[in-house]
This record gives structure tokens, C-alpha cells and sequence, in this order.
């Protein structure tokens, strides 16, 4: 009789943004006169930029032509893609990046997700908490975490690094010393950056340590601040410690279109064996490439038009930030986040929970978040919103909140 | 210090594919003047279907639009296609299959390699040997497999079902009662079918052994003859023993554009707990659904006109596939395959083992195929074409083997 992967049991309640999406379709049904304003998942709502929709268009035809038809993408995907990337996101920043260290991908919850695979079983992770789900999620089903306590909402062979308002949303270089690091800078859910100085620390402490650090830099675009490193690859040392992954949900609003990239650099190596080698066996044996009309649609995102016209994307949602946490600051809440990233993170108010909150905005100003909690036990008493709404509805939903 | 999982380094040699592809630029680079026809990789190359590139420019122009754009996909999969899918391959056919139990995907491949993910470690697996490489190697990676016989070529704990002339290349049922029992009909590599009263006699054996079938139907659309099955829900019980993966490659073109998709049925259960649950949590966590735009592409498959569009492109591969068997028969070639399936399947000639016959066709008739013993033991001394090609390039390529 076949057995099924026991992890998975392990798994309390389903993934947070199925709960969340859940309890909103049923509120809805039940209060079907109720205008609900969405500002709990990272999804965005501006639509495709002119240069993206020109190079999707393009390439639809291309598609519809003998002569230029594209079957089976190389595995590692286009060579005008990860030239782009190599030159757009690495080497003009001064990084040592080459294009056969960039492996383009479906996007970055997948390879966050699927990252872990290439590491033994008896690797100890560490993330930090409050911390995106997939991170841990996937290292559950993998048999990495132990045991979960529900009264701590922690598992017992997790490291956690707690981020809250004592250390200004920063973790602390753990004591116990992990093998993977999950790191998200600018940070889901807190909306908090890391200066290079500091992540610098953070790549000696790998090295020093011979842990691998994750490096999550899907919302790099949102970075305002000159201190902060757009790619761990600016910090020295990096090559041998670190992997990066990387979105184009965020910069070029492709959250229904799904591309990303992982940055394996050569040097990354367990004794002989090369990192990038394992990766690239993954990819080639799970995984048949990103469509050809998606990485069409990559490349134009490094023109100097799509640059333009994302860059007045971001300043749009960098715009909703600002109204949220000025909004919030202005009624008497505690924020922090908006400045790096398109998240503002507030303390819920009085000695409401997470999820109290949560249900007390959906009821009385029916407004989606996040409940902090939902991102482990140190986001308890926090609450997530994101500024990837409308202008309009970003601003009636404070409007809303400032009501109550 | 972090390892690596283990398991990677028992895997002999890249992937199949890479390795020819490796090979034949090798040869193309060292004979630029020659001009090489590739008829081994299963990649299409007729454009996509006018309905398809039309369904296409319409979603690129709603995603270029505020009202019309769209984010995040729904987890399995947008409603508007799993329809269609449910209706057109399952009710229209008989086959007791509903929409939710439908899973949306970027391919057969990626899910027929993740699929293993939420079964048990201590799961043994059967294959038919010679056999599609991404069923084994992707248990290797999760260390399912035991060792590797470099000499057999075969690894310890994978139970083997010979495909041969001896048997017609259908497998026999096993004697050692496995877990998990991968099916590909109509095959790759060997070309062949199974009946419907066949593979009646394999879902008996799995429900009454508490096996688990893991049916790849991604060639159904190349079945001609009446007897065969287009999916293993055609078969009474198939509920609760069966997951079927489905792909778009093949019968529409989609290599380079990605979409598959895989059935469990809600009534599929280890003790109380569903499959059906299990890869819901899988693709929650995992994945991030196919893109908008791909998903309306194949939407289009299912449309009238969609379908006397597809099915012109499949009579169009399946005339190369006459033209090779009658060809390579002709010329005194054993063959099989090819009636039910684009592949065709035919003995090396002389004692030539599998690779020797593959550079033996690069070098003398600038033909690339591929290697019997690629896909498994059983394989050597076989060789696989494919009916992918243009109908130029085939009917090229043979004349050139002929006259060898």
C-alpha cells in the first residue's frame, strides 16, 4: 500500500493567502452590497506597460510563423534575457554577475520554494520572524523543521530571528549557527531595508560559518534610500555564500504573467561540488523553461522606455505608500515600512491580535490586510498593508480606517 | 557547514537531452557547412494555430488595460479553462472528472517530476523500461531509488517492466507489488498504445494492491484507433488508484508556450487522508498558476474552431510519422510506433548498440534521433525518431538514411 509524504500533515492550516482569500469570498457572499478594498495580498493592479505589451504582442506573432516559431526554451532560458539581466541588474551596478550564473525561472515564489531541494535534509534553516510563509512552508514538507508547537506557532529545528520594534524590524546574526539563511530585504512582510554595511555582516558571518544565505530581492525596485543594496552581489565575499532570487511580479507587475531569476555564482561550492551544477540539473530535469512571450516581455523590462515606464510605475505605488503610512501615522497608529518597500507594517491597535484586527477591518471598513501573525509568532500584534491597490482605493481605504 | 543533498550525485550523466544537445552543437560547430536534421527532442515545429495566436492577442491586450488586467491566477487554475478541460477531454468522453479536480500547470514535465514530492521516501516505484527519464530522476533527487548499477545501468530499488518486441512493448504486471506505478500511453519513447481492456487489467491490479497510477497521457491526441483509451478514467475504478498528467505540447503546439495540467480525483485517498488535498497544499505553496495570457491559449484548444485547426496540425505530424515507418521499413528497418503515437521506434541496425547507431546517423546523414538506451536498459539496441519535424525535413532525413 502506498504512504503518503507524513510532512505535509505536519503543515497547520493551509497557505495563509488561501485563509485570507477564504474568509473574504465569504464575507463577500454574505454582504454582497459591500464595496471590499483589497490590500492584503502583494498583488498589482496597474496594468502592462506599453513596452511590454508591444514585446508580448511581438513575440504572439513570432509564434504564429514558421520562420520564427520557438518551441522548447534552452533550459536556463534565453540568451537575450539573462544578457539583459546580467548587464541591467549586476554588472552596471558594479557586481561580478555573468549571464551563465542567471537561471530564469517562472518566478520567485517557485524558486524560494524550490531552492531548498539541492540542500541535504539535515540542513537547519534559519529565517527571520515575522517571514514570508513559502520559506518555511517548504522546508516543513521537506522534513527540515521538526516539530510544530501550536501554542508558540514555532517548529522545533527552525532558527528564528525575530524582527520587531526592538531591533527596528533587523535581525541579529543568530547564536546557533544555521546552514541556510532565508533572507528578504527590502522585507515581506515588514517593509523594512538593510544597509549594505549591515548585509556586509551578514556575508562574513556566512563565510566565516559556511552557511548559504537566500537572498529574496523581489521588491529591489522599491529601494529609495542610497545606503541600501539593491543585490546581496554588492557586498564582498557574496560569491562564495549567497544565492539571489529575484521577481519581475514587483518591478513590471507580472504577478499573472510569472517571471523571476536565481543567481547561482560559480564559486558557490559544498567541497568540490558546485551549487550551480545541482541547480542547474533541478532545472534541466523539473522544469521546461519560461514561455518565449514571457521573456520576450522580460527584456523590454530593461529598455530605456520600459525603464522609464516602470520606473513611473513604482512612483505610482511608492505614491500609495506614502498616502498609507502618512494616512495611518496621521490617525494615531504606529507604522513603520512604505520608505524601501511597498509594504507598511503597523502595530494592530489597543490589545487587538492579528486576526482580530484583520476581522475588524474586513467588518467595519471593509478592508483586506494581512494579519502579521500570518507570518509567524513575532508578527503577532502587527498587520500588513500593501500600497499595490489603485490610488483611488488606497486612498478611500484609509479614509475608511481613519473613520473607526 | 550546510551539504547538499546527496542524492544529486548518484545521477550518471546530465540529463538525456542536454547531453544530445551538447553533442550535436559539438558536431555542428566542427561542420558549420553541414546541415543537421533534428528529429530527436519531442519539440515541434509548426507555428501555434491562428485561434491560438488570436485568443493570445486578445489577453496580451486585456493585461495592457486597468479594467481588463489581471494579477495572481486562482491557485488551480482560472475556472474559464478548467471547464473547458473538464468538459472537453473528461464528460464529453464519459469520464467521471470535474472541474476541481483539475490542477492548471506550466507542463506535463514539471508535474510529472513534482508529483513524486508528495508521496512517501519509502514509496517504490515501477517503471516501463526503456522509459521518459524525468520519472527516474526525479525520485533519485528525492532518494527513492536506492543505488545505481553503472553495468545494468538500472538502480536497486526501482522495479523495472520491460517494454520489448518480445512483449509488443506493453508491460507485464508486475510480480513485486509497487507503490507507485508510472504509465506513459501512448508511449514515449517506443510509439506504442494500450488498449482499453489492457490497462483495465493495470487499474484492477493497482486498486487491488494499493498501488498508485501516475498515467502520462500527453500523446493521447495522436491515438487513431478505436480501441485505445485517450485518458485512464475511461476505465471503471480508475478514481481510486489514478493521477493523470495532460499537456499541451504535443497536441497543440505548446512546447515553448507551457501549460499541462493534472487530474486527481477526490475519491484517490491514503486512509483518510486525499491526494487530491495534498497537491492542493503542493501548488498553494509552490506555485503560482500559469500565466493569464497562457491560459486563454488554451481555452482556444477547446473551441470548434480550435479543434479543426489542432487537429490538421496533428494529421500533419502524423503523415511524417507514415513517412518515416514506411520509409525506414522500406529500407529494411524493423519498426514500431507511429500509428498511435508521433514516435517511431526502430531496431539498430547490425550489432550497433544505441549511441553508436545515434553518431553514426549525426555524422553519415547529418540526422540527429535518439538513443534507445537513453531512456532505460531495455532501450539498447532501439532508436527513437520523431514526427515533429517539418514534412520537408523528414522526408529529407529519411531519403538521407536510406541511402546509407
Amino acid at each position: 500500500m502506498f504512504k503518503i509524504n507524513e510532512n505535509y500533515l505536519k503543515l497547520p492550516g493551509s497557505y495563509l493567502f488561501s485563509t485570507i482569500g477564504k474568509k473574504v469570498r465569504e464575507y463577500s457572499e454574505a454582504h454582497p452590497d459591500k464595496e471590499i478594498i483589497r490590500l492584503g495580498i502583494g498583488d498589482v493592479t496597474q496594468p502592462l506597460a506599453p513596452v511590454i505589451i508591444e514585446a508580448m504582442h511581438k513575440a504572439v506573432d513570432e509564434m504564429g510563423h514558421q520562420e520564427t516559431f520557438r518551441g522548447y526554451a534552452p533550459d536556463l532560458g534565453y540568451e537575450f534575457l539573462r544578457d539583459a539581466i546580467a548587464e541591467g541588474d549586476y554588472r552596471s551596478r558594479g557586481c561580478d554577475i555573468s549571464a551563465d550564473e542567471i537561471f530564469v525561472s517562472d518566478g520567485a515564489k517557485c524558486d524560494s520554494g524550490n531552492i531548498q531541494e539541492i540542500f541535504s535534509e539535515d540542513c537547519r534553516i534559519a529565517v527571520c520572524d515575522p517571514v514570508y510563509p513559502v520559506y518555511v512552508d517548504t522546508n516543513v514538507m521537506a522534513g527540515r523543521t521538526g516539530e510544530y508547537d501550536a501554542k508558540t506557532g514555532t517548529w522545533s529545528n527552525v532558527i528564528y530571528m525575530p524582527c520587531t520594534a526592538d531591533n527596528d524590524f533587523s535581525p541579529e546574526l543568530p547564536k546557533e549557527v544555521p546552514d541556510l539563511i532565508y533572507l528578504c530585504f527590502p522585507n515581506n512582510p515588514t517593509g523594512s531595508a538593510i544597509t549594505k554595511d549591515r548585509l556586509q555582516e551578514w556575508v562574513d558571518y556566512a563565510n566565516r560559518n559556511g552557511a548559504v544565505i537566500i537572498y529574496d530581492a523581489a521588491y529591489e525596485a522599491y529601494i529609495s534610500e542610497e545606503s541600501v543594496p539593491h543585490s546581496i552581489f554588492e557586498c564582498s565575499g557574496a560569491r562564495t555564500c549567497a544565492i539571489e532570487l529575484k521577481s519581475f511580479s514587483k518591478n513590471a507587475g507580472f504577478t499573472g504573467v510569472r517571471l523571476g531569476y536565481t543567481v547561482i555564482p560559480r564559486d558557490l561550492k559544498c567541497g568540490d561540488v558546485s551549487l550551480h551544477a545541482l541547480w542547474a540539473r533541478r532545472h534541466g530535469t523539473k522544469y521546461n523553461g519560461a514561455p518565449y512571450i514571457v521573456q520576450r516581455a522580460g527584456e523590454a523590462v530593461y529598455t530605456e522606455e520600459g525603464r522609464k515606464q516602470l520606473s513611473a510605475q513604482v512612483a505610482y505605488y511608492m505614491n500609495n505608500a506614502k498616502v498609507i503610512y502618512e494616512g495611518l501615522k496621521g490617525a494615531g497608529y504606529t507604522v513603520s515600512g512604505g520608505v524601501n518597500a511597498p509594504y507598511i507594517w503597523l502595530k494592530t491597535p489597543g490589545a487587538m491580535t492579528s486576526w482580530e484586527f484583520f476581522d475588524y477591518l474586513l467588518e467595519k471598513a471593509n478592508v483586506v490586510g494581512t494579519p502579521g501573525s500570518g507570518f509567524g509568532p513575532s508578527g503577532e500584534g502587527y498587520f500588513r498593508l500593501t500600497a499595490f491597490g489603485t490610488y483611488e482605493n488606497t486612498v478611500r481605504a484609509i479614509d475608511r480606517i481613519k473613520a473607526l
